[in-house]
């Protein structure tokens, strides 16, 4: 086994310093008594999901031990919701926990953001511990603090940044992803590249084999990684008032067509589509030739992501969503672009920038197969 | 008029700086243009509820100008859940609120404390004006960024830290209030006085006529020195680690007290017990003699404040209710108790004490008539 590898975040968690990311293949099933050991006074209280449970990530974690859990059963998207951290709530004040307590959040990018989310809002604040078991929950949910679940209106319409009192991955859960899930995640990883490491991108083209055979050097280097970019990102600016935007690259379409999907693409496949478009814009834009966008579509298309919008997706709904977004001006949202594979385009130290209906619904137009 | 008081504390409030506290008698009718003025780029949305809109404050406030406005009802109490805030959420959402907005809230503890959950949740946050118009709010929730709303198992289960970027004081708005509201907000004002300012104390002792008959020159000095003494505590510890604690005095059986009789007694008419109760263990503790106590029962009950259990609730409930207190370890909470009028006592560097089971059991069995 390799040594466990470890990435202070430098962030001021809520409540206390800040927090350390363990990255150890094989990991799992020893980290209870690492938990124990550095959280001796805290009640613990486990949440999870059905599949989880049914991939025996929730047996490798706890053992025999009895520890209160709440098992979000669908999983997946459907129940991220706030009637379900409502739930998760309740169940916990039924049990007699308090602020003395921590959340232990085992799963993918949904359980993280709905437990870390329960965390934020439960008697003003209690610890959260993310272990993440998908490709995306490792690659970027469980870092970074952002939590949320959706409202009957819209997506994420609730959430919080919390940030958590520990993070700890074990790459080898992911050989139990079904491919789908598996490689839906890769797109962050590919995001993560762009918007800040070519040599990074060059590893990534280098090692697409590897990654499709999920290799345990190639995951753990790939974990690390993603979580070097993006703790650095978010210590820079934690509460995205501005350069933490750039972790959206690709985002913005990407969240309204997985939306307007009605959640049938997974996020890594909406936001690879995303990154395409992000990179049509820039060319439309003069920031960047066909080359650029070439490598992408080409590293993407070998991770069989999806690299056009599927038909029985409406571009008026897609235009309908976009003004919704989180971050939308007069109902208009901004997008993060690139000058270079690594780099960012920043104007007038802004990192988001105005682009004007026209051209995005060029954009979508040539989207379409 | 007299001129506008200010105070400013010295909270980071998310997002951006401090905050500035203003009080000024009359000045609701000219708030708007101030707000205008101040946060020009936001987009208002108003949070009040029917008792405001009956008492004309709501049209004081925004006179002829069409604001989108979610109006609380039924008032009080009772609405305090999550499922208001999860309203109040999905109708900006409907409105195309976005991150670029302000709630303006306008009420009691209870508008306060829903409006500002919501606003701390909605889209990971966005700011809160608060505009108390209750003696309770005046005098303690709108300042502090404690913000809260029931589950259905237990009070202020949901909860979050979110600090006003501004409060604006009218104690004008105290004399609309009827006198059960009126008079059950002073609590606090006594509160304060004995955990911070023996000084202030003797000014409610020498003007409790002035109180009663709500000479607004009275009211004026008791709103600032309630914030100013308030705001210190909280600018020591934002989130309530240890010294800000001492705002619970008489909190710990004054919640239980409140919630047993399922809200027919004010939040005010049960923190008055509690203070009582609080009185009781110190004298039983060693920590002052009658005198003291004596004092503080005189002040109360000229205020014409309860000063003893109501012989409908059970001990048997307070003993079970104490042990959700969001404070508590291992299921029993922790006190805060005086040393002398102005002065709390702290013991190894904790503000907050262990009291045995025994001793409360008889405290409690003292307070009924």
């Amino acid at each position: 086994m390799p040594p466990m590898s470890e990435l202070i975040v430098t962030i001021p968690p809520a409540p206390g310093g800040g927090y350390k990311i363990h990255i150890e293949s094989g990991s799992l099933s020893a980290l209870w008594l690492r938990i124990e050991d550095q959280f001796p006074k805290h009640r613990k209280f486990v949440v999870t999901d059905a599949n989880l449970v049914a991939a025996g990530h929730l047996e490798a974690l706890i053992g025999t031990i009895e520890v209160p859990t709440y098992i979000i059963d669908p999983p997946g998207e459907v129940s991220k919701h706030i009637n379900t951290a409502v739930s998760i709530i309740e169940a916990m004040e039924s049990a007699f926990f308090g602020r003395d307590s921590v959340i232990i959040a085992l799963g993918g990018g949904t359980v993280g953001d709905i437990a870390g989310f329960a965390a934020a809002i439960f008697k003003r604040g209690i610890r959260v511990l993310h272990i993440p078991t998908t490709t995306v929950a490792q690659a970027d949910s469980s870092v970074g603090g952002k939590t949320g679940v959706d409202s009957s209106v819209s997506k994420n319409a609730f959430g919080a940044f919390w940030h958590p009192s520990a993070v700890f991955i074990d790459p080898a859960t992911l050989t139990t992803l079904d491919d789908d899930q598996y490689r839906s995640g890769l797109a962050e990883s590919v995001k993560h590249a762009l918007i800040a490491d070519s040599e990074y991108f060059d590893y990534i083209e280098a090692n697409v084999a590897g990654l499709l055979n999920r290799d345990l050097g190639v995951l753990e280097k790939m974990a690390y990684s993603n979580c070097r970019i993006k703790a650095a990102v978010v210590a820079e600016d934690p509460t995205e008032q501005n350069k933490r935007r750039i972790l959206n690259y690709g985002h913005t379409l990407g969240h309204a067509v997985e939306s307007a999907s009605n959640y049938k693409l997974l996020h890594g496949e909406a936001v690879a589509i995303g990154i395409i478009a992000a990179g049509l814009i820039e060319q439309d834009l003069g920031l960047g030739g066909p080359e650029r966008l070439d490598r992408t579509k080409k590293v993407l298309n070998a991770l069989s992501m999806p690299l056009e919008i599927p038909k029985s997706i409406k571009k008026k709904d897609l235009l309908e969503i976009i003004k919704y977004d989180k971050k939308a001006v007069n109902q208009w949202p901004r997008f993060v672009l690139l000058e270079g594979i690594g780099s960012v385009l920043c104007r007038d130290g802004q990192w988001a920038h105005e682009v004007s209906r026209d051209v995005i619904e060029k954009t979508i137009d040539r989207l379409y197969p």
